[in-house]
This record gives structure tokens, C-alpha cells and sequence, in this order.
């Protein structure tokens, strides 16, 4: 299956995901490591276009998600920093926009080192809590942790 | 907002909902009423998205769906006509499409008139009954009442 690059953008603009966590990792410089992923959910009927999608974009893995759902995602850092050029050069039409502008703001800090300092990283947090409309509170906690450590 | 007909399938692909749904009627000829209906439900944030649907198909209303959810909505004949030729030239590309091929077979038969009809009826409902994948208690009911009579 061909994609074109606007039917990517408006697939996306649906059913893209752009998510930022942040995991406790002790053997990092700043105590935590970040992981910014892009995800896209189907039902299983639907897993063509997600190996589309891999084909499309060059990189990212199909996984089982839960259920009769499947995803693809991206997670390596190079793979996304060219994702983000590809959605900064075809914008997202949706306010889904304003989450991958944060996204690739993190992206872009993470290429410079930037999540490996405690400034860097608190930084970090602040922009992926705007991000998605869902509550965060194991993310507002490492927040804080920062802000009294 | 402008859209393109690509970006326009890639977020039907992802977002849009093809939905026929059966009525009594008395004053029909068959008893029944059918109502095929095409829709996209967004949060109140992307209403725009909605406007610029209504705009690109020149047809069908925005309206409050519930809570903060508004819905782009086209329910008449002729700018539903216009709608499944613009998919049939321009076709979806997940299995959303198996139900648009249902959904235009069914306005096909109702620009012949055939739901006027006890045997078009029936054929419409089996139609019906094959699209989207949620459980349909009440057209089963019907299906089995103008079976019965």
C-alpha cells in the first residue's frame, strides 16, 4: 500500500499519537531518562496500514498494543527527528499540531544532550505535561522531586 | 482552512463514521424510515477542522454532539450522493472502506427509491447490519419484524 504525504497528515491528524514520559533511571546523569515515542492504534483489521506507515516513514516497529489493537510506534531518536521534519514540513491541520511543535522542541533538546541536565530536564517536563489533554501525576511528581532536589 | 482530498481520506480514514439507521414511520410506504448519515465528531478545540469539512464536501451542518464533542453531520440525499462519488474516486484506505462500498450501495438504492419497498427495506437493513462493528439490538429487531410479517 502507497501513502501519500497528505493522506499521512490527515491519518495522523486523527489517530496520531506524539507522547513524552519520563522514567526514573539512576545510571543517567540527571537521575531520569526521557522517552518521547510517536503512536498510531488500530484494530487488528486495520494492521496493513500500520506496516504502511513503517514503510513511510522508514522506521518504527508494529507491536501488539492490548487486545485485538495493534500500534505502531516510534521511539528511536534519529527516526524521530526525521519524522519531525517530514510534520514540519506537511503541518498537522488538528490542535495535534501544538502537541508536535512541544514534541519536537524535546526532540531537538534530547539531539543537544540538553535531557542529561537537571535544567534540561525539568524543562523537559514542563513541555510534555502540555502536551496530550490526559492527567499526568507520576510526571507532576518527578516534577516536583526536581524542583526540591 | 483549505484541504486536500488526500488529507480529506486520511482523516475519514481515521475519524469519519458511515451510519444508517432505521426508523418507524407510518406514514412511509414500507413503515420504516431510513436515515444514512456521514459524520466526524471532534473536540471543541478542532471545530475549524469541522467548518473546513462542511466547506471541502459544500454540504452537511456542524452541531454540538455532546459534552465538548461537535459533530460535522450530512444527512441529505443529493449532497450524500455527491459524497460517496468523491470516495469512490478517491477511495479510503483502511477496511473503514468495506463500509463506505455498503453505505453507497444503500444511497444507490434509496435514489431509486427501493427503501420504499418491504423487499428493498430488508435488503437495506443486512446492508446495515454489516457496517460499522457495534451491535445493532434495534435494527435486528426490525429486520425480524418485517421478516415476520
Amino acid at each position: 500500500m502507497k501513502l501519500s504525504p497528505d493522506w499521512v497528515v490527515g491519518f495522523v491528524d486523527g489517530e496520531g499519537c506524539f507522547h513524552v514520559s519520563v522514567q526514573s533511571h539512576p545510571e543517567m546523569t540527571a537521575g531520569y531518562q526521557v522517552l518521547p515515542e510517536f503512536v498510531v492504534v488500530q484494530h487488528l483489521r486495520d494492521v496493513p496500514i500500520l506496516y504502511a506507515l513503517k514503510k513511510f516513514f522508514q522506521g518504527g516497529v508494529v507491536r501488539v498494543n492490548h487486545d485485538d489493537r495493534y500500534c505502531y510506534r516510534m521511539r528511536k531518536l534519529e527516526q524521530l527527528e526525521k519524522l519531525c521534519e517530514f510534520f514540519l514540513k506537511h503541518p498537522l491541520k488538528t490542535k495535534k499540531n501544538v502537541d508536535f511543535r512541544k514534541f519536537r522542541k524535546i526532540i531537538l533538546m534530547m539531539k543537544e544532550k540538553k535531557n542529561l541536565t537537571k535544567e534540561g530536564l525539568k524543562e523537559i517536563i514542563n513541555l510534555a505535561l502540555q502536551m496530550n489533554t490526559t492527567e499526568r501525576p507520576a510526571l507532576e511528581k518527578i516534577k516536583r522531586t526536581l524542583e526540591n532536589g
